[in-house]
């Protein structure tokens, strides 16, 4: 029985901060060497930040990226914390990156790789092989995959461990290093990550840990990272997993955290081990991978537990409680809206406060976010505002404790009507976009950031207008149906509830019909189906790339599928000027979801 | 000696529309009967249009599409027009598509194919092996690669004719399919292609053909398509290049054309040919390819020429008068725009007519493009706006035969001043978005698609009003830098006067001092550099990818160029709302150019 104490660190990087970014791994590796860990892993990229995009094509941001690691690799001498074992996600680069030329197909040579550094050494690299195009993701456009499998040999008076790495979605494969490591007598895999949350991933993820783990008969260590970054939140929900299928160890979803984990590795682990257990193979079509060299040279003393106390309690939550999906969603945007709000530099937000109920989720989540002393909140009242929508968002100002202020619109159309007299739709964006300016007149004066309440159902079906209330630097409810927006303040309240704290939410926001207010006794419904109706087909047709008649097949009216699909296709136009928003769905609008404007396939 | 009678057919289909794009090639096929052509190629996904981004993953539009090359065949054989050997591009999909599920990896085991029909059969299929991510290009998350080189023995009593096909990226890499085409005795190599236009690109591509008929031996024969698709431009400029290098016909560029040409064979090639030519290696660390399976089964009897008459004067240039960068440029935004507002459903556009430069040029352009009468400018000035802004927008709209009218915006200034005193910035941002208010307000009321003016030095540091003179459904020049407009502008004039029409565009909007005229006597060198200055700087940063350091190297003042990429960085999260424009550059802003908005590197 050999043994080793593991730390997996959760943290949250941001793109292009290599200072900060070195930083937040020197205390992580201060902390793991102060809980006795002999080895820590940190997430993919996490030197860098996650995804760097396009500045992979930047000589100056390669050179950056390698003069930040050096520069960590001396911090953590410096700092006398080298005696950890660490692997870090870094960018890696062959050769020299080449500027674009016409004609030319220009390739950074870059690699997304982890590093595993030890007392001022590079002790070995690991490339990523299965570069991710789906989805949100662009990898196949940004690095060069790899071809081979490291594999180090910790030496150490008790017995040696063999430890793995990879690079998060070549643990998702049934071809490349993950099937190149069963009958390795792998002991540790460490599998570096920035895998973004959508709804059902940790489960997912937990399932694919535990395959991988069976078929290589290595603990899997997955890490990932945490945090905002644009139209991503990284969730942590980092795992440890038994090849006998146990989850040694769970952390904490959307947090910074240091997960040290004891690893008991029978004897047998040693032993050739078969594998028992078929991989995924969602992938079956995946063009074959280059042919994987098995590189065992490194070897590396392993580094003596400095402290063998037991871990410290509560750090591993052996058994983690599942918390439901609105708490999941409404920890994600929290997220998601704090780190974009702050990675851009701002520490305010402003919203206009209708007193529906999009404007009060929407507050609550910057209020919870940000704290109400940093939240703006705007009701902007027309001729066609009712009584309550006043009162409601007083209500939810009072409750939430967000700076609230009153700029009557009427003034500013009656002015508008009088030069450009307008009527129906037309005349009713004229309101939305009258409030737009007003918003963004404070925002650009007081240097808040713009919210812009939509939801996913009217990012859908186009029920916005475009530069008015689909206007604003970031989107909190962009990639979430109507429905749950109200199954999110229905939870929200509970919560509250629970803890004896007043609910944030405005009871009559939450049971009123929806209603835009830009004409006399409008509602949502009698331009749109019931959003129950409506979030179910959307459902289908967005998030599952289910065909009409499949709906159809499943018990909805065809007319009202046709209508509601051609509804989505025009709109596609107003998406692309859409603000950012994060992503909680599995086909959130944005990058996950790439279709052509000028388009005549409805179906 | 052996003779083909060859038209490329240059079309421009919409993605989606498989009756309208079926019609176009079953027309082209029409007219290449009556030329007497024995073989026609239309370009990449013609059948489809190009390109189809995620609808690829429904697969009722998989469905679709295989139902329209069915439908194709049968028009084709109703018509009795099989008896022309016809490679068009169409979607290739061996299973079912799978729709995406949580932790999935999907691929829809699609394939961009070439594929040979004749007298009712698919004599072969080519697959596009190198699925281009780079640019603009997403066809690695679309399209699995293809393993195969089909060649086509097209048999005759005149001896046969070897025939290779492929696939627009399959052109350029040295590894794949060209490489496999080496040796084999092939006659005629058609590539299809789906190929945007920028600057330079039509000689790059003579270059390429050029290296690829050198190295094979064979006839190039390249058909690319032509019209505007979102922010892309296919400019035709289809070519046949013979292996000694000459360029044997060279179609018109930015128009619909059937290219005929003949093609003597003479014996030699028949003989096994010895590469003489490297081919380009600009991506020596593409990942090594699966090996490549040469099918050679496929036999056919090669189509009779129906007509032995020469082929019709003119159809195939031989000598191409280059046209310039400025006459390229209008051109391609021409079409753009044309087909942006026709292929959206629309005939008109409304914008902004300022007196200024831009608003001339996009107007001038708009006029070029649909017609002065489907044109509608729309003065809208300030108490800044000067008297020489009235005058010269007059003078474009008498000059163009635009439609033209004025609302003063004084009133709603006034009353928002009263509502929301601001100073500065954002007061001068209130005077742009109530003229875009306006100006949407007339879109909505009148069916008319608003044309944004601004161009991509604007765009590039982000000097320009977010739902303000940035709003619009398409942005012709956002791919302009200034100094390029004024250039339009100059030829645009002088390309009337060579003509003897009246130069459209007000001298005085060329040559006054750029202004937003936001605030009083504002000119853009207040707060910009001068743009000749400006515009050398972006052209380095974001069409080459230069850096800082290289940039100050190249004799630019260090300050002035970090707060140039300041600008730039900054101004990432306006571009992401802005609306789409043609791309004519090597680098546009849009999906050109991918990065994150929350980022600290600078350089």
């Amino acid at each position: 029985m050999t043994q080793l104490r593991l730390a997996l660190a959760q943290i949250n990087p941001t793109v292009g901060d290599f200072a900060g970014n070195t930083e937040l791994i020197v205390n992580a590796a201060r902390n793991a060497r102060e809980a006795g860990a002999q080895l820590l892993a940190v997430g993919e990229m996490a030197l860098t930040g996650y995804p760097i995009e396009d500045l992979v094509l930047r000589e100056a941001f390669v050179a950056n990226s390698a003069a930040a690691l050096a520069q960590l690799q001396q911090r953590l001498g410096d700092s006398q914390l080298d005696d950890v074992a660490l692997i870090v996600g870094a960018l890696g680069a062959d050769g020299p990156v080449r500027p674009q030329a016409v004609g030319a197909r220009s390739l950074a040579g870059a690699r997304n790789m982890a590093v595993l550094l030890h007392r001022g050494q590079v002790v070995a690299k690991q490339n990523k092989h299965h570069l991710p195009t789906h989805g949100v993701f662009d990898e196949n456009r940004h690095f060069v995959p790899g071809n081979q499998l490291s594999i180090v040999t910790m030496a150490s008076d008790d017995g040696p461990i063999k430890l793995g790495m990879l690079v998060c979605e070549d643990l998702w494969h049934v071809n490349g290093p993950l099937a190149a490591c069963a009958s390795k007598d792998i002991g540790v895999l460490v599998c570096i990550n920035a895998s973004p949350y959508e709804y059902g991933k940790d489960a997912a993820r937990v399932a694919v840990c535990q395959q991988a783990a069976r078929h290589t008969g290595a603990i899997i260590a997955y890490v990932n990272l945490v945090g905002g970054q644009d139209e991503l939140v990284f969730d942590g929900s980092s795992i440890v997993v038994h090849p006998d299928g146990r989850v040694l160890a769970h952390a904490p979803s959307y947090e910074d955290h240091l997960l040290v984990v004891d690893l008991d590795l029978p004897t047998e682990h040693l032993k050739r081990h078969t594998p028992d257990t078929a991989l995924p193979t969602e992938l079956s079509e995946l063009p074959e991978q280059p042919t994987i060299t098995i590189e065992h040279a490194q070897t590396m003393l392993r580094p003596r537990p400095v402290n063998v106390k037991p871990a410290p309690a509560g750090s591993a939550q052996l058994i983690r409680k599942e918390r439901g999906q609105e708490q999941q969603t409404w920890q994600a945007l929290s997220l998601g809206l704090r780190d974009y709000v702050h990675k851009n530099g701002f520490s305010c937000v402003v919203l206009g406060v209708s007193g529906g109920i999009d404007s009060a989720v929407c507050a609550t989540l910057a209020c919870d976010a940000l704290g109400g002393s940093q939240v703006h909140g705007v009701a902007l009242p027309s001729a066609f505002s009712s009584q309550h929508s006043y009162d409601d968002a007083a209500d939810l100002a009072a409750r939430t404790g967000l700076h609230y202020r009153v700029i009557p619109i009427n003034g500013l159309v009656k002015t508008f009507s009088d030069e450009l007299p307008l009527r129906g739709l037309a005349a009713q964006n004229v309101q939305a976009r009258l409030r737009a300016v007003l918003l963004m007149g404070i925002s650009n004066s007081e240097g808040q950031l713009l919210l812009s309440t939509g939801n996913k159902s009217e990012l859908a079906v186009g029920y916005s207008t475009l530069y008015g209330d689909a206007a604003g630097a970031f989107a909190p409810l962009k990639d979430v149906y109507k429905t749950m927006v109200w199954k999110l303040a229905r939870w929200r309240n509970s919560y509250a509830e629970q803890r004896d704290e007043q609910p944030p939410i405005p009871e009559n926001s939450i049971v009123k019909p929806p209603s835009a207010e830009l004409s006399l006794d409008q509602l949502d419904s009698d331009a749109l189906p019931p959003y129950d109706v409506l979030d179910a087909i959307l459902r289908l047709y967005v998030d599952s790339d289910a065909g009409r008649e499949e709906i159809v097949a499943a018990g909805y009216d065809s007319e009202l599928v046709d209508s509601v699909l051609r509804l989505i296709k025009t709109a596609e136009h107003k998406r692309r000027q859409a603000p950012p928003g994060p992503k909680v769905s599995t086909k959130a609008f944005g990058r996950d979801r790439r279709l052509p404007i000028a388009n005549r396939f409805v179906g």
